[in-house]
């Protein structure tokens, strides 16, 4: 027990949403605060999640002949002169290191496009050796001056950027969305958590990006949170890097490249979807433990009781079950690991020890359910799958009743003013977003999902021009 | 093909160690010059080899219940201050950013006791939160002066930092050798590479540790490389981070403490140890692919060749072959992949088809062998078996020959000149060691192995006063 968990949680999500997340976060020891301003310690048990996303991410791009290498921290500053759309989207947010020899600043990584494709320049020679597939999982530095939130939005965090060489425009676009559709099935699968893609705005895609494409999700708070990237850099970089082949056909062929992250800001996302009044809920797949055993121990049987839990442990070794025998009341414990999210509670007293079963306590939705001890291990795997097909069933549901469909710029505003997500016909042009940010207090496009209803004839919704299709806004995170 | 394999390696490993090792792991494609002075890139090789000693560390640290966090990357000036030895230790080689706000410098990580330690401060209350163990991977940053040798010192390097707090010391004695322990093993098992396990002096301990046991080589040019470490920092950074937890008794108390780290510099070491004239040899437990399937191919019964390279390659998928039927010739190949260091080639043409049969070729001793295609994942099997062992057993050897026992500084003098370490009895005093560095080219201790013969009438080698024991002591990378 630390000082931390003796309290549960004090706001309802529901009425202090922002203060809910940061109580969550803290009290369930996902990550705590530094002494250095804006940046974060990611503790054990999110630490643990991020762990799963890799693995399950590298199995993921492994199949696609992806490999993992690593790129110095370190870029120099005239790196980020090249490519001019570049240099100016990242300038306001870049760390310098003080301590270069020859004058020249040196800048901590706010993503790596530049001093990857340095490198790029210098091995690639020929068609043979592309396509060139190569990621990192890395920490980035981003000297951000807006309020820190753990998780969303620190001034270091950890991510893993993509980067891909091809020889024609073709597979770039198709790979660009691959990765993109392997960002959705693992939110979907691993996380639980529901996703949008689409394609970014002109104004809000990535700096010297021809096209972004994202995956997207309107949080419970009706904000959108961007959860991850793909960017089509067209042949941008390849110029501005002098990065070329030797085609089959002899000729100097400048190649096409994209570059695709996803960040901890996942587990944001997950603690903002999945989380309630008492804490933290984590989906079986990413849980550091998947269940919790709670003796019910008085002094007559405890001996016993003890020694049933233990079997119990035994059968159950693959989900990490913690055996929770310390000194406190089951009540303290039911609090502490609610709290803390672990999916399964298992109950076990003297009563159930005679009728040979025990109870399992679902954290996601607090059913109770009495099981024989020899049906244990096929209970557990059914209700953990329950529990995270429930889990993303239910973010879903809420996802979609933060979205409305707005018809005119008055519907909009009012949407946006009472917490709503919209979804509307646009033009998708930069001026129009402009001017609906100013008057909406701050709602900006999120994406143009890749499947919307075939409308064409609709026009946009704020300045009445040909709508480009149908198009998500909301404030965000 | 790209530019840096169209070339062997031009000098021999016997003749020009340091030109011969550079060359390697340019060439092999193991990493590669950054444009920022001092850093480098890990490319997918050399990554996999890292990937492959995370795995296996994670695995022998979970057993123990250490779990896996982050921390940031920045750390406040004044954190250095805190433990004086600590600060006067890391301060030369510290890089800073600019950035800060409140004008306090902020340090890029040389090593993270000072920035967990206070957050230890926090979490830490009582004996039931001891033990606390946590383990990082993570980037690291010192400001080298010295010439950048690729894996060895660069200005930022990949590890991982433990650190442990404990509520006895006795404890923390026998976890801080634990933890060395498998690092030895990790090195044997994974790697093939022989270390000696053993305490450092007084002078060479880590900035801040009560005592600091190490792992270390000798290399096969006979300078000594420090390959992990394992502090036991006593109580010094409890006190100075203000570390206490109240006991059993009620009463408030101390805890002890160690840290103990491993880098990509294990890289470096397996390139030095198992490379040969031809490049690389990669231990096949680490090795990106174990196999590479060359196909003999002529016009005539190239397409019946190839069909069984292929279904060649189907059954050794866990291996992860790769198959080179691209358009060059098979020696060209042969230097390709034996440059590479992939542990075993199989070459197969029309005459081995007749006989159902396909040649193996061990990297390690060049040791050929006709192999039915029935037996063949037997057969690889045994023979990845055999190199691996192999390569540990001529290490060790290799390593045994650099080493010789002297009696007094002139036969020390002889040997360290000649391109030795040396085993001597040694008082350990610190005096006593700067004069031998001063006399003899900066020859220094390496440390004191745990099992040395008792032979305690010993006198020191170069002062004749009493001996703490047996040591290693050689020039050092």
């Amino acid at each position: 027990m630390t000082k931390e968990t003796q309290e549960g949680i004090t706001v309802k999500k529901e009425e202090n949403f922002s203060e809910w997340y940061q109580q969550v976060i803290l009290k369930a020891q996902l990550a705590d605060y530094s002494a250095v301003k804006g940046c974060m310690i990611i503790r054990p048990s999110a630490y643990h999640i991020w762990q799963e996303i890799q693995d399950d991410f590298n199995r993921r791009i492994k199949k696609f002949g992806v490999k993992n290498a690593y790129f110095p921290l370190f870029i120099p500053e005239s790196f980020f002169q090249r490519e001019a759309e570049h240099a100016q989207g990242f300038k306001p947010e870049v760390a310098w290191v003080s301590n270069s020899e020859d004058g020249e600043r040196l800048a901590i990584r706010p993503t790596s496009e530049t001093v990857i494709y340095d490198s790029y320049s210098k091995w690639i020679r020929s068609h043979r050796d592309l396509p060139l597939r190569i990621n990192q999982w890395a920490n980035i530095v981003r000297w951000e001056t807006k309020a820190t939130r753990l998780f969303i939005r620190t001034r270091e965090f950890l991510w893993q950027e993509g980067h891909c060489v091809y020889e024609t425009e073709d597979e770039c676009d198709k790979e660009t969305r691959m990765y993109l559709d392997e960002y959705k099935k693992l939110c979907e699968d691993l996380l639980a958590l529901p996703v949008i893609t689409g394609k970014k705005s002109e104004k809000e895609k990535f700096a010297g990006a021809s096209q972004t494409l994202s995956i997207e999700s309107i949080m419970p708070d009706g904000k959108a949170l961007q959860m991850g990237t793909s960017h089509n850099l067209g042949q941008n970089f390849a110029k501005s890097f002098k990065i070329s082949f030797l085609g089959e056909d002899g000729k100097e062929r400048l190649p096409w490249q994209n570059s695709w992250g996803i960040s901890t800001r996942l587990i944001g996302a997950l603690v903002m979807f999945h989380g309630d009044d008492k804490g933290l809920i984590l989906p079986p797949k990413v849980a550091f433990s998947r269940i919790v055993i709670i003796p019910i121990l008085f002094k007559k049987t405890q001996d016993k009781v003890l020694k049933k839990a233990k079997e119990i442990k035994k059968k159950l070794l693959k989900h990490n079950p913690i055996l929770d025998d310390r000194n406190y009341s089951p009540g303290w414990k039911y609090n502490e690991w609610e709290l803390k999210g672990i999916p399964i509670r298992i109950e076990i007293g003297p009563r159930d020890i005679k009728k040979n079963q025990v109870v399992i306590v679902r954290r996601d939705n607090n059913e109770k359910k009495s099981v024989k001890i020899s049906d244990i291990q096929r209970e557990i795997e059914a209700t953990l799958d329950m529990i995270q097909k429930n889990l993303l069933a239910r973010a879903k549901k809420k996802m979609e009743s933060k979205i409305v469909y707005v018809k005119d710029f008055s519907e909009f505003k009012k949407a946006i003013k009472s917490g709503k997500a919209v979804k509307a016909y646009w033009c998708g042009v930069r001026k129009c977003e402009d001017e609906i940010k100013d008057k909406s207090e701050g709602a900006k496009s999120i994406n143009m999902p890749f499947d919307p209803p075939k409308n064409v004839d609709e026009k946009c919704f704020h300045c009445n021009e040909i709508s480009s299709g149908l198009w998500y806004f909301a404030k965000s995170y």
